[in-house]
């Protein structure tokens, strides 16, 4: 799976032969063919990997310990190192989606609706609690789960900000999204103002 | 053109053909090879223009009217709405970098990096004007281009939120982001309204 990873990564899953996998992984072809039969079956499996490891991570976050400002804390912390750390793979897992085929994007959807739907959960409890001041929360958390993916498409191990301090800068910028902590930075429009509310 | 970009973004570059290519464009090859000698210089093309493009609407908005909310709010506004519309097209600009041949490589990583000055510049000058409240420009710069730019990995046409919806409510999480003075431009309910919607 390391070996498919690669190889999608650098030439993307249709310019990628089950022999260039076979051969990265110092394997025969037919040794390869016992554990996967085809690469849309590799990908199958690198994509579903991937995606429950975000389902996992998003809900570890949404039933950890404090209150809506810890979790959504903890939920971006976790997603952005995730995709800061293993960035190759999360290339893969989020942009090679098209090529699965229809049963296996089926399921793939399903976890992905899920990923949508945990982080829509943390948002509304915040609201809910008066903690978050949030006009659109569909948006929002699209706007959330994206700053975090994006982080893949564009990481640098070289780059001047490991993980862990792109992880807390991010973290803080979301809570802002959030209108988190009540500040005036946050939220609080007079009327008249709110934008975005057109549909 | 067009074709070129339909075949990268549907199968990736490495595993497009330039016969595809212009069967897709409704021509012979010879004819194809008469304005692009390589699929390499085509996918070049592409990704200049796209960023030419990037680099023109971050230059409009960081010298347009107003002040920094305003300048930022164009920025976004005008970046979102074109990874939506062109949806197709931003993702082979924004996807497929790492196909270019070295020299070309070069002059369009050049242009990213003037997309990352203009953004960083529109915050700065509103930390200096006392407009923004921002601990780290670089990084807040990043996460916003991140947000405008994944718009093209997901946005769906047939989706619920169009582009000037999407873009209008990017464009407040955005200036949350930055810590915008006092939140009237925040994007918030005024008080006493309920918030928290599904949109």
């Amino acid at each position: 799976m390391r070996a498919a990873v690669e190889a999608f990564a650098e030439r993307g899953f249709h310019a990628t032969t089950t022999r260039d996998i076979a051969s990265r992984a110092g394997m025969s072809p037919a040794a390869l063919y016992i554990h996967y039969r085809t690469k849309e079956e590799l990908l199958y499996r690198i994509s579903l990997v991937g995606h429950e490891r975000s389902v996992r991570i998003l809900t570890e976050a949404a039933e950890g310990p404090g209150g809506p400002v810890e979790r959504l804390t903890a939920a971006v912390t976790s997603f952005v190192r995730w995709h800061a750390e293993r960035h190759t793979t999360a290339r893969v897992v989020q942009y090679e989606l098209s090529a699965l085929a229809e049963e296996h994007l089926a399921e793939i959807s399903a976890l992905r609706r899920r990923t949508g739907e945990i982080m829509r959960g943390i948002l509304a409890e915040g609201v809910a609690a008066g903690q978050f001041e949030i006009p659109h929360i569909r948006s929002t958390a699209r706007a959330i789960l994206s700053l975090c993916i994006d982080v893949s498409r564009w990481f640098d191990p070289s780059g001047p900000d490991g993980p862990d301090v792109l992880a807390a800068r991010y973290a803080a910028l979301v809570l802002r999204m959030a209108g988190a902590g009540g500040g005036a930075e946050a939220g609080g429009a007079p009327a008249g103002t709110v934008t975005g509310s057109s549909g």
